[in-house]
Formats: structure tokens, sequence, C-alpha cells
């Protein structure tokens, strides 16, 4: 599969949403679809689809669709996802165990090997995966292979204290889910990225209002 | 401000993000910015930028850039951030208790009011905010005017139980922060809006397969 050199952030922020959508699909056991449709779920139009799809190579054929199970391996493939990426949390806290509990890391091709906590009563076991204090990182990964990317769980107050620890886990992205922002390329050449679930609530409060001022013709 | 009858959906995702940018842009004291730093920041490029806030109205002159106050406070109108809705949570279990500890409604526009369980040890108060058994739903808004919209954080196997429940809290969106996806349009005609964590762990994942690409050029 042939790539651009360069793409876009907003067709590579697209693509989580295609393969959702496509996962899905194919879950149904729908076998092809058209750019059309897929422009329909995804509130593009078809030509955008067929331009993102052509970023990454040829996907489908000309009037044919494409196809769904192929597509998504694609996606999967371009997103990482077969890469099998050991994932460890640090901050074991509500919000660490809350993620740890709901969010299915192996299902979506991630492998979570394990968190730590500055806070030994919070060490033990969290959905099946140990959780160890700080000071063990060295003896892990001493015995482990490194992880790949590290999930910042820790209070916001300590988003940079809980970056060096991830440092240390040998990590080369960070995945932050605390309040406080970090900038997305890291002195150390670290690769972070920042969750926002605040815009998903600010673009439901957009729709709320269109829908309100519809209704009553503000 | 004038705007257009039909915005695309792209549109209107990318505003929660050029307001975050915005505003701290208007934190660190920033008086006036061009289409092209905006464009810098988001990703984008200056002619799509203006493409966009034309959709909206005329936010900048030729020239002159865009006053970031004005533009902050134009996009928080659009984004209905001024409406002050009142927001209740379905659920303080884990999920509903990290969210309403981490998540800072209030200074984002909304009012959290209330959150409501089913289970009895849940009830009595998380960050200052009453939790009350869903028994009380009625009575409580019987003296309290109707929620505006309701945060959906209840098991995943519960989902359509807890959005019945915020139904009865007269809720007229829901945002629904469960692994259980819901249909963006319920019947009924309460609007949805399902938040995705994975979508950003996946554009990670994307970005951290990239670098490695070129790192070992793959």
């Amino acid at each position: 599969m042939s790539r651009n050199s360069f793409i876009s952030m907003a067709v590579i922020r697209r693509l989580p949403r295609y393969y959702r959508y496509l996962r899905e699909m194919n879950d149904t056991g729908i076998k092809m679809i058209s750019s059309r449709e897929l422009a329909d779920c995804m509130e593009l139009t078809a030509s955008q689809v067929r331009q993102d799809f052509n970023c990454f190579g040829d996907f489908g054929q000309q009037g044919c669709g494409y196809d769904i199970e192929s597509l998504t391996a694609s996606i999967a493939k371009i997103l990482g996802l077969d890469e099998n990426y050991r994932v460890v949390v640090m901050g074991a806290g509500r919000m660490g165990q809350t993620l740890m509990e709901n969010f299915s890391f192996n299902r979506r091709g991630f492998e979570l090997v394990a968190a730590f906590d500055t806070d030994r009563s919070k060490c033990g076991e969290v959905a099946g995966v140990p959780v160890y204090h700080v000071d063990s990182i060295g003896e892990f990964f001493a015995s482990h292979p490194k992880a790949d990317i590290g999930v910042l769980a820790v209070p916001a107050d300590q988003a940079r204290k809980g970056a060096d620890y991830l440092t240390a886990c040998g990590v080369k992205a960070i995945w932050n889910i605390t309040k406080e922002e970090l900038p997305i390329a890291e002195a150390n050449g670290i690769l972070v990225e920042n969750l926002h679930i605040s815009d998903s609530l600010m673009t439901l409060s957009y729709r709320l209002t269109e829908f309100e001022n519809k209704l009553y013709g503000n």
C-alpha cells in the first residue's frame, strides 16, 4: 500500500471514524459499500471519501464500491492497529481504573500490560491487569519488553511528573487523558495526543442550539 | 450573525477545536490572529479557516486578521455555550463520579444540577453536586426547571434504561459516554452524541506508526 508523503491531519483524524463505521458494517455482515453510502454515514461528500482513500492508495474499483472487510483491514493497518502496541497506564486512581475497566484495549488491537501508581494502596490488580508501584518500573522493564504507548491518567497537577515516569517505561507516545494539556511533540521526541472529551459535548451543545433555533425560529 | 442553512458536520466538528485554541490564546493575552496562524495550529489551510468562518458570517477584516476575544465569543455563541444548558448525570458509579470530579462543566458554560443512580449507596454528593435515587426524578423536577442535556454514564448493558430515565428528566439531548453506541437521533426526537475516546488513541497509534516507519524506513 503506497502512502503519500504528506497527509493532512484532517484526513488522519477521519480515519478512526471510517474504521468504526466500517467495522460496525462488517459485524452486520454487509460486504460492499459505495463511496456515497460511506459519505452519508460520515457526513462527508462521496468525492471527499474517494479523495481521503486516494491518499493511501487505491481501495476500490470505479463503479463497484469498496469491499468492507478488506477496506477495514487496510485502515486498521494504516492506523497501526495490527502492530499490537504494548500499553501501560500511569495512575491507577479513579480515572485510570475507570479506563482500564471500561476501555477494551485488547479488542482494539492494543496490549495493556501493566499500570503504575505512586500510591501503594492502589497497587494490586484492576480488570485483570497488574498495578505496580512506580518504584518497580525499572525492575518490571528489566524482564519485560519496553512499552510503546503510555496512558497518562494522573491528577492534572502531576501530569509532568507522570509523563516523566512514562518516559522511564520507554514509551514513544503518550495518550494524555488528564485535564492538563501537554505539547503534542515533547522536547524528548515523545509523541503526545491529548484527549479532549469536551469537543464531543460542545458538538452536542451546537446541535441542540441549532435544533432549538429551528423549533422556535430564533 | 447570519448562518447558512446547511453547515456540514465536518465544519461543525472543527468548531470546538477552534474554540479551544482561541480560548488558550485569549488566556495568554494575544489580541489578533491571522487565518494562516490559526490554520497552522489547526493543521488546516488558511483558505479552509476562512471558508469555515464564512459559513457563520464574517468575523475578520481582509488583511487585519481576527480579533481573538470577539471571535472566541462568537464561536461560543454558535456552540450554544452562552445558553447555560442545565445538565444532569445518569449514573454515579465510577464513570459518572470521575466525570463529575474532573470535567469542569461550569467553567465550560454548562450548569451541572444533579446526578441520579439506581443504587441508594451511590446517593449523596459528588464534587458538590447532589446525587439522588432515580425514584426521586419526578419529585426533583417538580420543583426544578427541566434539564437540557443528560450525561449517560451507566454500565453499557443498562444504556437503554438509563436513556429512558434521562427522558424522564426532560432532557432534549443525551451525551452518551458509555461503551454502548446509541442511534444519534432517537425515535422520540432526543439528540444523541456518542463519545468515542478510542478515536483519539487510534490517531496516536497512526502517528506512532508513521513515526516508526520514517525512523526505520519501512
